[in-house]
């Protein structure tokens, strides 16, 4: 194996030489445009704090789920990776340890796109090219470890080099906003936001859901003893999010159902949810109204609605008991939406006020479900490929499914769902590489002009992200 | 961007050198044989007056859902496209200000088969190759219409022109065909022939239902008031359809349920149906019956049954009240064959009196289901992929999704499914340059000889679709 | 078309030139290693008996039913290719008319695998380069009726000239292994080995269910009147299978389904089917807990489970009547993963005594569950792409959907699921070509080395496979 890692400039590019010429020139025309980050996962504080990365390990490895489930699938225990055990069971606390046990896995990344970001991570942001193994692991973390005691690899200072123009957090909707606040004093305020993410809120089966409304009454400053004080916090706090710069809310239900219910009924729901005794079928018919409800405030205050359906979260319940949740024992789930969404576009779907983003982990639903919807309704716009889809073949294949029924103006342009902050440029230029190829096959089979692959390319990349994410009225 | 269209002789096929020299080949083989359409949706009454098409927008906007959903999804209103409200307000009956609108659209269709059809109509059939936009929108439509005046753009002379040799139109069951009927008395009666559709006599919930049996009643004249003359008057109808040279019924069912009923049951449902207090379980279950019943019908009499089920129709119901159906509100939904269908092939699958063809608009069941069904029931022809699958991608991956279980010749060669006429060469064009596309590539792999795939491209353009439909019995 | 097969020695791998050269060296890395082929349905006796294959009908056309299923679908009866009719009808026993029948149909074969397979049987097993069809039939015929007269071509030697190093049967678990202990005695004892197949003995409705229990409590030589002594015969029967090599069981359930039942609840359900009284419910019930025993039993003795859901079996019932079990009419169904395994992988998912292999036919699981579960569990390997999928197309289409989540080396690399002895070589063949065409790529888009590619193909065709089926414990 060779020891050090090339990155081709040509990477991800398709292979045939006519294609490649074709796709490098459009790849070259996006190449260096900033970045949008409408939905991510990296915490405001991080900004905030501004201090350098503790360790390679921390940086690359224990808060990647994509890496660590891989290493965990070939038999590593999360604890050995870092993962901190809730049982106060022991866990390795030597980053050293854990990065050796990274590299003697580095083989298992063949083929995915974690591969891809984690040399882009290596060569590119840290300068760093030696192939992660057994041999190399110390020499590696030592090399990493440098780089990030320098100023330069502070998260300001890569926000700056990354070209990030807009970043986007992902907070609970009961947040106070107070990171934001600092960083809006620091004057970063325009460029990194917040985004409402109400889910825990919703979830009325959820043993720490009475908390989380005493926290949401407690910011808002409202009584969230009945279901208006409820609906007015959630209200009150969006406004909250909007003064701080929000453009988009975020919602991650298991389906996308959005079947809205009486105000009576919702009210009498969410009472019987204060006293402890809501049914597992009440939750689930409070959740799909919930939906619903979110659409009516997004079309009264503008904020984008994102929907993220579809996941099984924390399918292994020992492991969650142990590790908690987001350490990569979400598994997906087949999902529908057309006649889930039926409800809330049918009162919503065509009103100039209402945007949704529509994202999915079942790409059955690209041609089915999703290209179709967002192919007349105006105010849909259908994600990018997420998660598991956020890879080459994924991505190419999400293009090849949806563009002949909703085309490339019915999507969102690229959005990255970050949570590991170094790999976001990665993210963004192997989708700008992906989308550079599949508009090269386009123009060399003569189904579009080099002209105009190479504007929808910019497109993709740039306008339509901050066009879907623009907030209404 | 380029200012006139350039049709690309070799468009739509591969772009690797070596395949797009086979691929070439193979189409050259099939380009110019004749057309048989053995689905589509144009009236036989534009052939029988004969008249020029009156305007551009009236012959390549309004009436095309593809282009006018994909308009609406980016916030034009349908009325702006001409499409005449139902609640009587007021749409645009200016040609020009709509065919203007759709030029500002131009860049929405990159990437779809709308784009490519469009292309080849304007440049094609009518001789204009200037790239539509704001600008040249007047410049079009002025020469377009001019082009429409010319007696050579007639439906009849259109015919010939582009080489069609057999057109069906889709009628309503209780069509008196008169229309057909005049037209073989010009001699074209052998040319353009009726399909028997009775979806709407099957919809028992349908508000406009009793009417539509009462028309049956009144051209079959038979009485409807019971299942058995309903049953009667749909075979008499059938025996007319027959006489006027039809070869096929179609059946565009929710799903593909195929349960009969006892007769008992039916006759009862059908009786309640009468009474205006049919339940939606019970309009469900007759649904399902009749698609069993349509087959025994179909093994009787020899007219092909046509299956197409999925499709979740007027999806957003105001849009429907306003505009009424088939105006791009139809969502497909998630759809199973190998269950539902079982019923009927149990019963009909391996009488050799019986054929019928499966389409889809859910793409999971290529593999899965209908082409494991076609490649064992002798009554089975996988249909074309249809509606948002009828494109260049779509159609490909159905060929490689299909061909390794069910072969080529279990599939029914190109069927469209045309509301617009003008676009008919084009889509047959685009068919037979991706089936070549595919036959290339398995002749570049070594798995098919290029005569093999010669021969192969012949029958999917032209045997297959007279073999599939040729009538039993 | 021309008259003579000619194999080209880059057959199925990709067209174009630089990928192509690049697939080649990989191929050849991995073209020349032994066949591990851990699943099939070869029959022990087979080589027991050792003697001539009885005709080429017998040996090509008549079991496979790959083969009968297409001309089934053109309309030949199956007991025109000398499937025995169970109703004691008439059926063809002249092998060579069989043979006409199928060389009249070889067109039906183009783009299957079928013909992929066949080709390879005849031009390299045999030695016979004519193209099938009416003409060539007889001499056809005649060649190959005498080249297996040779020695050479009985299945003993056979197996060397294969190269297969290893080669497990499917048998009943009430099987007693006689030919099995023949086979030790013969010293191939290591070299074929049995797989434990306990379906039957799980299916409590089935009419057939009682008399296999009681052969399964002759064999076993305990009671099975309860669930006790039921249990006990099937786990005293797993341990002789172990101690005839047996690595692995085998699970063919409708789905995948894994909910246990209490001890009690399972005893009374078990007590009921005895009785004769189980109701469907009760069976489905049963046979979803008999999966997680079957779970607890592997991780207690280290049989590597695999499983296979999501086939209707005997769809055609009057089909299934005269001609029995496995005769073509078998199709897929949608099947579901995340939510079926969760029982199972909740309590076994992660022990380090358990393994499981699972398939599936139908492909939208594989990027959307099968990759998710195989990429954390480390338990589970996902099988090769069976059946219907064990095709060219289907096999890439498995690499692109599942490598970017799962890797490579949660894959249990090629295995095979021939019933037609003859054409092992041939399918895993075709998997390495498939396979070195997909690295190929990721070689050539610079997403992997060459050196890394080379290595990784060895892994899928030989070294994964065994690790995979390595016994527990």
């Amino acid at each position: 194996m060779p020891d050090t890692i090339s990155l081709h400039p040509d990477r991800a590019l398709p292979s045939e030489p006519r294609l490649r010429d074709v796709a490098r020139e459009i790849y070259h025309g996006t190449r260096d445009l900033p970045l949008v980050c409408l939905h991510g996962h990296v915490d405001a504080s991080l900004f905030d704090r501004d201090e350098p990365f503790a360790d390679p390990a921390a940086l690359l490895v224990t808060p990647d789920h994509y890496v660590t489930r891989m290493l965990v699938s070939q038999g590593v225990a999360p604890e050995d990776l870092g993962v901190r055990r809730l049982d106060g069971g022991p866990f390795e606390t030597d980053p050293r340890q854990i990065w050796r046990r990274f590299c003697e896995g580095w083989f298992l990344f063949r083929g995915t796109p974690s591969r891809f970001w984690l040399e882009h991570e290596l060569v590119e942001v840290f300068g760093i090219d030696l192939v992660p193994s057994a041999e190399t692991a110390d020499a590696i973390f030592d090399a990493l470890s440098e780089r990030l005691a320098d100023p330069a690899c502070r998260p300001v200072s890569l926000l700056d080099r990354f070209g990030i123009e807009l970043l986007s957090t992902t907070d609970p909707a009961q947040a106070t906003l107070s990171d934001h606040r600092r960083l809006a004093e620091k004057g970063l305020g325009q460029r990194i936001i917040p985004t409402f993410r109400p889910d825990a809120l919703v979830r009325l089966a959820n043993p720490a859901w009475r908390q989380q409304v005493e926290q949401l009454a407690g910011v808002a400053a409202l009584d969230t003893g009945d279901y208006v004080g409820y609906l007015a916090a959630l209200r009150a706090q969006r406004q909250r999010f909007i003064a701080a710069g929000a453009l988009a809310a975020d919602h991650g239900h298991l389906t996308a159902d959005s079947t809205p219910l009486s105000p009576g009924r919702a009210a009498a729901i969410y009472q019987r949810a204060c006293a402890g005794e809501v049914t597992p079928d009440e939750a689930r018919a409070f959740e799909a109204h919930m939906l619903f409800t979110f659409a009516q405030m997004s079309t009264d205050d503008g904020l984008v609605m994102q929907i993220h359906p579809g996941v099984a979260r924390d399918h292994h319940s020992e492991s969650f008991a142990v590790y908690g949740p987001d350490q990569g024992f979400d598994i997906p789930v087949r999902t529908e939406y057309t006649r889930a969404l039926q409800p809330l576009l049918e009162r919503f779907g065509r009103d100039p006020n209402f945007r949704a983003v529509l994202f999915t982990v079942d790409e059955t639903t690209f041609s089915r479900e999703l290209a179709p919807l967002a192919g007349v309704y105006p105010s849909i716009r259908l994600g990018a490929p997420w998660w598991f889809l956020d890879s080459p073949d994924g991505m190419r294949r999400f293009r090849e499914a949806a563009t002949e029924t909703a085309g490339f103006y019915n999507t969102s342009g690229f959005v990255d769902d970050t949570r590991a902050f170094a790999s976001i440029p990665a993210r963004h230029d192997l989708s700008r590489r992906i989308d550079a190829g599949y508009l090269a096959r386009l123009v060399c089979e003569h189904r579009l002009t080099a002209d105009e692959a190479a504007e929808t390319a910019v497109d993709l990349a740039y306008r339509l992200p901050l066009a879907a994410y623009a907030r209404r009225s």
